[in-house]
């Protein structure tokens, strides 16, 4: 890992309305004044672990290495829930631990996770309700600017972990499901490119989406008609189902959750 | 003060929609393209000086010392309105003289303040619709960069003053109301914690808004029931009322300036 | 053009709702750790090339000399529509070549146009779905670290226009109509400045739009009544009907395309 990036990435369902990422960065730059913080994104749904474990784990690695990936998404702030602090070969998270991490640290496993509980790193006073500011923002500045991280804390084993619905196959058919809906409408399956294409061996499909049934795969957004959803490997390489210059969301009416079906023929 | 921190602050109703914010970033570089800019936020409802005020008063000392705060809610540009620079002990702030500064200067006092008139510092062409662009931004750029502020223009005394509404208390209750709903749907009052504490005085109380009756403070979010709303001292300091996992204000109906009143029992 | 000043914008219809921006941003710091990346906006509505264009004509000069402007709004990805970078008098352009730079390179003039085709500065695995982040990021990151722009690809002669709506002029009236609605709700037209008033000449008119008429120009949206629309010339040069603290698109029931008639007396 490169030393002295210093740069902070903010993941959080704090959105833009209100000032609460723009304090987290007061507070980084108190402690850092050098750091480089960027949004990955706040429009996450309040409360939407999964939504946010699934944006991390399609973002950090596009960082340089050695950035800071601080997460806040933490529906049980002042509870008993830890907070942590991870090293990977290539990255530090902070987040509480509430599975918000696991996804990402699937594709780049732990090699050190530290319960955060040195309150000399803390805001004081501390409350219970805005960890993201009073814990999370000064330990991220902290880790950036390089601070060892067994200062923080003492090392543990494990983690929280989100389940992503499972894909079921069968001989003839591949289960999976819509598990995230994008800005344009796109529907984002759980169906990885690997998995689809194991399934499909090159061989003639078919994909079921609501009431529609799609028999090919396209390459791009470009390809499709304005009026017939296609469907397509994304740019994070799951199975995609969307419609060109418009949403494949509004156009089938369908929600996170929806079943999608491929058949084999 | 630090000098030579070189942080601006950014907090407008202008949204990230339009290229207002962006503009004024691009501004603030060209007079000073080592600048760090920070966003505040961009989400005040278009015109809200009092929101703005708001949130301007809780995120400002969180900021490194010698910070620029440049906030630009401007419902009278182009009229005669003052353009006014202030300096407190930690912090500068620029801002159209209409009383969004005043929540913030209550809490740190103004040690100096100039009415900006200086047009070697402004824009050219100047417009009437637009000084967040043409004057703001550049002043705030040229402070941040550490510029004499008696450059800007004369000293004045004063500065415009919002007033929040008033908390009414009787040997009974104590009346408050709703100034504030954050994007998670909590319901800011006006009703501050040492009021509430020298009011309750640790004995039993019930708050009562709209038709719900809550009587007892919690710790975090994370201690309510996701059909009950909760009562809690926010981490700005102010009372709160909330909902676990939801949104209080949907929950309740409750929009601004609802009551909130506490009854001593 | 001043080097050195490694200042990138990005304007794109990605909104902050999902984590695209901020992954363009991973991929930027990863080649160019020393780019400042500032937020045009995100907010274009999807596949809204016009909008995007306007945007960009309004914003691109207020930035520093040497800035790399970076527009991503790309319904075509994937498909044959080329990648270019423009170099102008002061500032470097990189989009796809879908017209979206076309009204900002009326303003200023390209110097050198290249299609972008090398694949050295991409991203790999490529993907034909967002070369926002495999192809635009990097190259932009490259750009504005000084590499020569010839390394990107071969010289070419022109590329795609946008026309905005044509204002039409007779002896008696002029006609143009709502091209953009900003967040404000402030309708602005196509008639620009120069245009209205080489019409009016300083003499007596009507302004037009659904059922009102308006007949004077204000300088200021604090002149007008909260009822009674007004019209001004704003503050990038367009004549504008806009409401004193409120929203004309809302009071008028306005949209995009609506007509905007300018009678002479």
């Amino acid at each position: 890992m490169k030393s002295g990036v210093n740069i902070i990435s903010l993941l959080t369902d704090f959105s833009f309305k209100d000032n609460f990422v723009g304090v987290m960065k007061g507070v980084i730059l108190k402690v850092n004044p050098e750091a480089k913080i960027v949004d990955i994104c706040h429009g996450v749904k309040p409360q939407g672990l999964l939504e946010a474990a699934l944006l991390l784990r399609s973002a950090f690695h596009y960082f340089p290495s050695g950035t800071a990936h601080l997460v806040v998404v933490d529906p049980q702030v002042g509870s008993k829930r830890k907070k942590i602090l991870v090293r990977t070969k290539n990255y530090f998270f902070i987040a509480p631990d509430n599975g918000v991490l696991s996804l990402a640290l699937k594709e780049e496993p732990a090699i050190e996770i530290i319960e955060i509980t040195n309150e000399r790193y803390f805001l004081k006073p501390l409350s219970d309700t805005f960890h993201g500011r009073d814990i999370f923002a000064p330990v991220a500045a902290y880790v950036a600017r390089g601070l060892d991280i067994k200062e923080f804390g003492r090392k543990i084993d494990s983690f929280q972990v989100l389940e992503l619905p499972k894909v079921k196959i069968t001989s003839q058919s591949l289960v999976g499901e819509v598990i995230y809906i994008d800005h344009f409408g796109n529907l984002v399956s759980n169906i990885d490119a690997k998995t689809f294409r194991n399934f499909t061996k090159n061989k003639i499909f078919k994909v079921f989406i609501k009431d529609k049934i799609i028999n090919h795969l396209s390459h791009s957004y470009a390809k499709g008609l304005t009026s017939k959803p296609l469907v397509l490997i994304d740019s994070f390489n799951y199975l995609e189902i969307a419609l060109r210059d418009g949403s494949a969301s509004d156009y089938l009416a369908v929600e996170k959750a929806e079943k999608v079906v491929i058949n084999r023929i």
